[in-house]
């Protein structure tokens, strides 16, 4: 069984013969009608979920195989009422380490280190030291660092990839950005470029901790019983706390900040923001997760005609733009 | 009674003895204790309302003057309760023609002659040939401008001043011309330029007929019975039958934005957003009356400490900035 | 292959044997475990749908046939975990031109030219000339009657068949007729009947625009993206300019009944009513579409003992009539 | 002191010097700035409110006169900030007895025993013995029929006048006929007139028990506690169980459609409606109270121009209709 | 066929073979691809619910069998897709009288003759005798007392098992005792124990009227008509009509805290709790319910890991306690 | 100026002339129509509330005095429109230092050093040496210590005095100790008595920094950005980093208790109750929360009859008791 060229689950077609290599989501042991014993999977890359069936094997594979290992295969695409489904013929588990975990979860289409080094540049224009230092000894930290490189935003919806987290925060902080301008050309330094930034940046940051991410997104138990809002003001102590003279008042707004980010009580903020850089973090954050969330969906879609399918979240078809969405991956912050 | 100096109500302040002239918004002739006829008055300028008691001339002055009448008024200041009222001790009518209006109803910081040329110049920019003559025709309609010029953007809330509704719609685009440029950069073209920017232009636009604004702000019955949203479509209707060729779809696309730019049926708009534009339109429309809105709160609010007193429409104190909110007033468009 | 008897898909029992011909709602070609192509297709007529399947000839009538087509079928029913299905021995696409749609889309059991002769003898006797000529050009305008002799009142739920708007704007017009003459013996003139018959005729009438309904019922571009109150109102415009001197007045309050019809911001209307005779068209509009929908639910239903089912719409099961609801179709407004 | 005419509250204009009789809602003993004694009052009679002030003999009134009695004033009319008051010059209690309480308390504008036998002939009617006996019995019960004539619907909104249950559920009562008339052409026998009919009835006779309504409308202790539903329940309970052989299910679905007149849980039914009947009875006592209250309101209304003042119930100001309201009462049932 | 073991339904596992007997919840008979007729049929014991299969015999079995009875089985238990089932290999109907129902319906772990007992030994405390003895009558009343041993106190959800309705019942009222001699040390006599023992014996009483459970739970007609909170005060006028002298107010306090016990109108309560001992009542009764459903989906949850799967009623997982519940089924009224 | 004897404002009565001291809560200076400046004053002790107004050496006093200080006031009182108001005579300020401040703060009628005591006798008997640890560390905190004695729970509402939240939370942690043993006797170990007790304990502690409660309460800086639910967690977590060996998921639940103990996100809970134990906390702190409202609530009322006024929190007036409650304040744990 040798793997010339390996494809991708959304490259699957009908009748198609293929090897190829998945990450085990789901594994069942099941026997049919005849008493065989059978394996129903569900298989996954970063482009996708596919079913799977294996009879030969079967037993053998169900002991050796767990969910999230690394699962070889050779087989061919059968599609029953609209759905393919891999008939597995030959199956074998591939050892850890040997093999690049990038491609069997989905990750942005950035550079993440690219992403990074502008999040520390764009940092690096606060005026007000505390602030300034505060963010990028969060950006450095030793261990928070390669979990702010490799969060995803979410478990789904926006910006549910590898490098989501850090895409999302920093296309807020450029939109925050534009919008401290536009606004202190209106009325004046009243708006805070730095709390804008600040809160762009810290207002998810508790996601890193929220999720485990290393092979699908989970959530931790700190996660489910804590939530992201108060991990990431605990970051924010534990940071700030190592500043001499941090000013009492700016840690209040920032953790502020991140508590009122999700804008409503019902949304899960244990305060309404109260100040106007609050507000506009909430604001900016449902924006830019709605925009990632509605052109992912509309790239996506199969249906013919100038309407997508029903949205669930939103609760609606969309229109489809007359040019289709891409995911452009350079650096979005430099032209051309 | 000449008036050497004339004061704004913003101006008045306890024992103050003065000369001045006022809107009458609200006129009562009533009766005290010992039978001596006195008048209750509101009155107005552009900086704000204020009480006024008269007794001598009373029934006469009942008789001469009515809302929205200009009133010269020569009389002191007293303080009851915390609340300043005009002791009237001499007041007559001022003939219609003789005052220019602009002082006494309250107006946008900005020149509107400049507001309505840069809007004709962003809108010079648009690709699509139809939507960039449909703006044009509309802001440079003899009918329609004057009144694109006055109205403000609301009866009360944001930016309810004369010439409100334009420095509101500029903004709103600015703020999605902006937005159209950070996400083309991210997903491509599917982000439309032209359709935010029309969709900034009309979204607010049937409050020209919604609103009557030529002393103080009052729904008209258009207003009252069919509202904004459809009286933007119907000029929509209006101008772009005047353009040859004008594609049905383009036209069906602005008058769904209009219709949608409140964003939930039970805000008032009949249709749900279905497109990428629609949403950004609704959310920063949403987005640049609340930022209005707030800073001139937070501008206007007198209590001491760092809280605000609640705001009603938030249902919460606002946190003060650091620095007091100004309305600059120079075209925001230009640097420096 | 010839037809004796047509069945209707009501009449379609278990093992039972037989030849029709049926509307195509959902064709779909796949390939089963021996990789032997067949078709999934779901069949309709004015009665219900059922599910069909092909083996024989599946490739070439996939070719042939398409959504919306009439197919000519042989074949019997098999009954799987309740559902039947049509197992096709022999299909055959027919010509377009050589069927009568009728049999194929359900409709109302009234005569639409006698609805439409007693809508038109309803309004003849308007006192208001104005109304009553507004009511009667829109009937029997050249674009319109077509439309208005055919549409339905809905996608689904209520009156949702060919002729389902003439015979629910009817009815809803006869109640309000009634309530009319009650009422103004309580109360006086101060109840219009002329204004609440012209709002039952107007309320849903741009449903007429925004339902697309030859074969089957779907959603205009107008219908998904301005909606049938706006397109109502449009078409209220079009046709009172015919009228010389039509007054201003009239035409808002139209307008504001057809607006205010849902009765509620979050079910559509972008206005509340505002008038005695708008929120009375908004009342009677909700109690003739519960008053079908529920007879048409109660009538359908197949379960024994006292209780229906439970109805998804209203959320509960409803006490069954001691007679069940028939659908008389003589017209209603004649007794005997 | 004599009294040559004695006006009613609605008559008293400013100034008026008159003398008159009034039932006293509220009396209140004060003391001035000078440490003398004075009254505030209530007074009212069946045309509205007004406030009184009494100097002379205010402690003696004080302890002779309590709520609910009847108080003969001779005084004038003062306006202060908008509002009446009367200046009283002398007063005196008027012994139980001496006056007709007609006067005091606002009533129907029919004649009770009118509406009555209206409604005994109504219910001459019914086809099913049990239901008429049900209802013949009920509105001439000896205990009951007293309590009927002059039951007020509510302590306020809607027919919250003596009579106001009879009127509005007779108008209910005939509404309900004409549409099992209407319904019963298109659907058959379906509907029933009998249950509509006992439906209209019954809906709101619990008021009877619910609410004390000699001087003035008050919960009764039971009312409060148990509710108009339930004590509605308990008389059907009553009266049917008079009636040998009465129908147990004919039983449950009366008190079901009382149970569920409301229509919605919370509206503080605690059974949704589960038949065409309930939901019927329903909307048309919702149809029938709005019609009545937004008359009143619009009959009522004083304010200059096309608009009534904002509606609190309604949330909304209504556009006056081009006749006023009247209200008739004749026996709205015989034409002419 | 005859049983040595006859194993409960949540004792089958996958390829055992086994003779046993359930009751028959739901039988279906279709025809296979093959034009075979079989039975589909869902089978229950007190343990739970399982489908099964059955060829053999089974047009013979479709006429002999119904709904509700008891069928003995003989077969073996196949898995698919997760999923168990019985294929049935022979099957016998069992005579009515031949079993004890006991088996076939789940019932609480409790001796429910004991749980009466310590019912009347608790209301045999109360200090007001009126109270007393309406509790005792109802508790000894040869109607209402089998009724009461036996009643669930929900068809799903909470307590959903023979004799839970009692065992729910005297819970809340233990909590109830121990809440009132807490708040008498607080608050003193304010705080009514027998109010609050009383509230807690009749709050739910009305279900032994509104649910059928001899097989299985459904409502009955006055269940779903009329509901047990009216049931509830019906119970209650006839008991307290046969103690003479019974206090009016003391009946009504009762029956408003058995309309008020859903505490909110959108639950299904007429009434508001107007009362602390309504109120607590409200309170005690929800608490009780949702610590029996929680402990009772967390002892069934088979999930691995720290958390159960997600619980619909409460829509979330819930962490898992470290020890697991277990059912005591001793009187919880002893300790030890 | 010498006080032979000083009343507390509940005990002032119209008329009274009296001397006696106060905390200044309003300060603010006017002039009356004859240009005399006046002093409008609210005045209060741990009793109530009451409006002042002073002539005499107005100006001084301004200037001298300030919110929060003691002031001693001779003079009578006066009622006008049914408001007492205190005449005053004569005033001056008190030196800080002069008094105790025990007399103008309203505060519970438990000795709380008591109260504490109970307290930590309660934790001692907890198995869990870390959940122990953590209780005692806490209750013994010479920083929190003396903030626990005095924090009232809230700033208005329940338990709205000095030592309130001290007493409130022994009430809860009392009433979940007795269900503890209530539903163990049911379900077993699987309720955990430490954790209830734990989550009774801390749910409201980050009240002690929310509130600042020296002379009136008010909300702190970090109270109104964070908020006591995140900074009970920080408490949580500094305690805890004190004991060697802090079990995580200790930590982690008991700042979910506090997280989750207001049951919903529109309630401010960032977390739904995820435990058993969460949710008994979160309904017995909502349960003994409205028993001391009410209870407090209806002993201060005083309307006539059988009903309270209605309360504005419930939106219903209550049923009074047959006793009145009383505020016992002997040590609730202790019979007798």
């Amino acid at each position: 069984m040798s793997t010339v060229y390996s494809p991708f689950v959304n490259e699957l077609k009908e009748k198609m013969e293929f090897e190829g290599a998945f990450l085990v989501k789901v594994i069942q042991l099941h026997m049919d009608k005849n008493g065989r014993p059978y394996l129903n999977l569900i298989l996954m890359d970063r482009t996708g979920e596919i079913e799977a069936r294996a009879w030969d094997g079967a037993s053998k594979l169900a002991e050796e195989v767990k969910t999230q290992d690394i699962l070889k295969v050779a087989g061919k695409i059968n599609v029953y009422q609209g759905r393919r489904q891999i008939v597995v013929e030959a199956a074998a588990k591939v050892p850890a380490g040997a093999v690049q975990l990038d491609r069997f979860v989905p990750s942005t289409v950035y550079d993440v280190n690219r992403l990074h080094a502008d999040m520390v540049a764009l940092f690096s224009t606060l005026e007000d030291p505390f602030a300034k230092e505060l963010a990028l000894l969060t950006l450095n930290d030793p261990e928070a660092k390669p979990r702010i490189l490799r969060a995803p935003a979410a478990k789904t919806v926006h910006h549910a990839y590898a490098g989501g987290l850090l895409e999302h925060s920093l296309s807020v902080c450029r939109v925050l950005d534009s919008l401290a301008g536009h606004y202190r050309r209106y009325y004046g330094k009243a708006v805070s470029r730095d709390l804008l930034l600040i809160g762009g940046l810290f207002h998810d940051i508790g996601k890193i901790y929220e999720l485990a991410f290393e092979r699908g997104t989970e959530y931790t138990m700190e996660g489910q019983l804590i939530g992201h809002h108060v991990l990431g003001c605990e970051l924010v102590d534990r940071i700030s706390a190592r500043i001499p003279n941090f000013p009492e008042e700016l840690k209040l707004h920032v953790k502020h900040m991140i508590l009122a980010h999700h804008g409503k009580l019902e949304y899960g903020s244990p305060k309404l923001p109260h100040s106007l850089e609050a507000l506009l973090v909430h604001m900016v954050d449902d924006l830019d997760s709605k925009v990632n969330t509605i052109l992912g969906f509309v790239g996506a879609d199969t249906q013919s005609g100038p309407w997508t399918a029903t949205n669930r979240l939103f609760e609606r078809p969309f229109l489809k733009p007359k040019v289709k969405p891409e995911f452009l991956g350079k650096s979005p912050g430099v032209e051309g």
